[in-house]
């Protein structure tokens, strides 16, 4: 309850561009998430708050009215803001996952590839493909300048770019790595196609084909997907979906086995949403320091954080580890543009010569216009709307699930991003689900391609990236309705 | 000389848009370079040749004056046309190359990453990189055409593209490879970013780690390149400055060991400009075919041919035979847009999947304004004009290299694309030339990249991709006077 000493600010906006009371309407949620506050008790009065806080008065009542508005407090005349008793039906978080002691291949290709071609279907809802939907990006000034940039400057930019990619963005990016502490130049800099080809990179500037690399578990299928491409093991940590990668069992073992590399999320996992605070962090960078593996951080969903302020990516927390950072504009404005950047560290040639027989090199006038764009501003103006309605998505999927999945069922509690992960009762194969829901014009992703040993195959994977409809709540019924009515499944994992 | 029986046609554009003036000139110009017409030979009538050929005496007269213009020959009064006297100081073109019989790791990465960074920088007389200079390329309309896309469609198309690529596109390449015979469904095609990509990916269907690739050689560094990345081996096969690799050699080669798929130039191959005719395509075609060896071909060259006709690829000319086709339009118009494409026939379930884990999706918006650029039909005028560019800038360099280079030297008579191989003494170390040019403000590629156990240290290849100036000449000059000064290098290999 550190949070809650007196700190005098005296700007409506912090550092990071987040409004005051949106920070403070976020921190009263947490504490109602944690089971803090519990259902139906008196929140701090609104002078107590605003005292406590170091705020007006009106920001402090703009905050609690947010929260109304949102169903976590309710108002009781002449007696103050209380938690909603609503707040009770939340569902409960998933547990730390349990993962296998040993390394495994992967073989989910087909799965995976299937997944991705069903959900860029646009006549599905679109609940399976992490990528928010093109109306919520509005990225129509991006696309201004890559028009003013073909008319412009096409003749001299129709040639390859430099094999870092364009000068000017990796400028622009250094320029934002540094609001969160990392002090680069932009020669530290690669650019790539998406955070896929950075992840790529990354894996096979450190590892061979049958290398092991330690991962979180659940984890992104494009991950694992990218282990088995490469001929790469996986070996899966278990993972809390608050605090992340468990350290004992990080250390165990790189103790009991050879581990070439560990790949975790910088914050906001995907499917977990779980953001280690910096002291765990700099925790695991210490064991895996100990143990000379280098780290490669996945930080594609860093800007889309709930909270005050941004999480720390590990390369920042300490840049004398061994970190390759990798990130991309795919989650928040662009998956269109494919710009993904990474930080190769001591790995620079490596990954400079692995990328020229992958891309050879990115469109120069797209990087061009993405450097406009960042320099215009208006990209930390479009973060503060995209993280609203990420959050109010996330509120709201997770309400209706509670309404309409059946008894025991668990879903996260992201500090960020735009998916949740749903565990259903272990008798439920959402493999099946997943095939019956397609047929009814109805995509999510399955919980088995997120394991190397497709353990989640009671689990799933739900995408809140498009702006929140009737269509999308009535396919949450549909889904809710054919848990409940689902036979017993294969026994579980 | 079967080619000059009687032929009627009408029209002064043959089908694939070539004038036929320029095609009777490439063809005299052909038998002049091969020795058939020998200088100072008096070469056909107008009358005969018009007869010959079904053309009128015009078109003729018109090709001849073409020829005249490029010193080829001479016009005698009241006598004919003769071969030029001067066409006599023409340098040998090289021999087949000599390879060595069994497969060889590859380990080139940093001498290929230096080369393609000094050879994009803008300041250095651009001989080294094979890729024309923007002013050439002059792909103004394919901006106009993006610019469009961008401030129409930015928003549909803000998403990955589908896993194969934008629709319109393939289907836009599905009909102009029914001119080289090719009956394609869009769906047989995936676009890449550059044909890098495709060559990769081909190679990752097809093979694993530690296997055998037959290759031509010398060969493009970049495919020597993505071997060693992929942890492959290369065979490379003697390889004939006009007709490419040796049937023979090829045949004796699978017999011996276990290779794994061979990948070849459809035609044009970088660096030597050879293209082997149909029948010796097919008997390659049917030995591959016997051994259960797949072949990866290599089309980025096809469409800048000088001669008659587009030459045919492999996969169009036994649709049966287990091919993977890959190309690009990075050496036609538009480096900058990474439009590469590939046709992986039955490997295409593990090519989409490899894909994924490489790119994931290129740019809808470029893939977008490249189908709008290919349906407007100004891609065909375009590789007209390139075309007669790059030939006198080939016949140009030629020139210039005979006039200036050492004696004993060698080069290259391509029949197509933009870059001359050349030959030195064999006492010419030309990395070490490279180094000291470099100095002097001058790139070009040595010859070293060009093998797997960099046999060519005493060749260089030297690009025409840029308008002819006499800084380009000067460079020349310099280059020579540098091989004729340079010290003993080491031994030969």
């Amino acid at each position: 309850m550190n949070r809650m000493q007196p700190r005098r600010r005296t700007a409506a906006v912090v550092p990071d561009g987040t409004y005051r009371y949106q920070e403070l309407a976020d921190f009263i949620a947490r504490l109602v998430d944690r089971g803090t506050l519990l259902p139906g008790s008196r929140v701090p009065s609104l002078r107590q708050i605003s005292h406590e806080r170091g705020m007006s008065l009106a920001t402090a009542l703009q905050a609690y009215r947010l929260l109304e508005d949102r169903g976590v407090l309710e108002a009781r005349p002449q007696s103050g803001y209380y938690v909603a008793r609503s707040a009770h039906a939340r569902l409960e978080a998933p547990a730390i996952s349990k993962t296998p002691s040993t390394p495994r291949t992967v073989s989910l290709a087909a799965a995976v590839l299937r997944l991705f071609e069903n959900a860029s279907d646009p006549s599905l809802v679109p609940l399976g493909c992490a990528v928010p939907s093109p109306e919520l990006l509005a990225a129509g000034r991006l696309d201004r300048f890559l028009a003013r940039a073909a008319r412009d400057r096409g003749v001299e930019r129709n040639t390859y770019a430099p094999s870092r990619g364009d000068r000017a963005l990796r400028r622009a990016l250094a320029r934002r790595a540094a609001r969160w502490g990392g002090a680069l130049s932009p020669d530290d800099i690669v650019l790539t196609c998406g955070c896929t080809e950075a992840l790529t990179l990354a894996l096979q500037a450190v590892a061979q084909a049958g290398d092991t690399i330690a991962i979180e578990s659940p984890t992104y299928f494009g991950v694992l997907h990218t282990l088995e491409v490469l001929n790469l093991r996986a070996l899966e940590l278990p993972t809390d979906p608050f605090t992340g990668v468990d350290p004992g069992a990080l250390e165990q073992a790189l103790r009991q086995q050879s581990i070439k590399a560990c790949l975790l999320s910088s914050s906001l996992n995907n499917p977990l949403g779980c953001t280690p605070a910096d002291d765990r962090k700099l925790q695991l960078l210490r064991i895996l320091t100990k143990h000379r593996v280098p780290l490669i951080e996945d930080d594609i969903y860093g800007d889309i954080f709930f909270g005050e302020r941004r999480s720390t990516p590990f390369s920042a927390l300490d840049p004398a580890a061994d970190v390759i950072y990798c990130s991309s504009f795919s989650k928040t404005v662009a998956p269109g543009y494919r710009i993904g950047w990474m930080m190769p560290g001591r790995h620079m040639q490596r990954v400079l010569e692995r990328k020229m027989a992958s891309t050879l090199s990115g469109l120069p006038l797209a990087q061009d216009a993405f450097a406009d764009y960042l320099a215009s501003g208006g990209y930390d103006r479009h973060l503060r709307r995209i993280r609203g309605v990420f959050r109010d998505n996330i509120e709201r999927m997770s309400q209706a699930i509670s309404r309409f999945f059946p008894e025991g069922t668990r879903v996260s509690r992201p500090s960020g991003g735009f998916v949740l992960w749903v565990e259903l009762p272990r008798r439920i194969d959402t493999r099946e689900l997943f095939d019956e829901a397609l047929e009814r014009g109805i995509c999510f992703a399955p919980g088995d391609v997120f394991s190397a040993t497709r353990r989640y195959g009671h689990c799933m994977r739900l995408s809140c990236g498009s702006p929140w409809s009737t269509r999308i709540e009535r396919a949450l019924e549909t889904l809710g309705r054919m848990a409940r009515d689902a036979p017993d499944g294969r026994p579980p994992r």
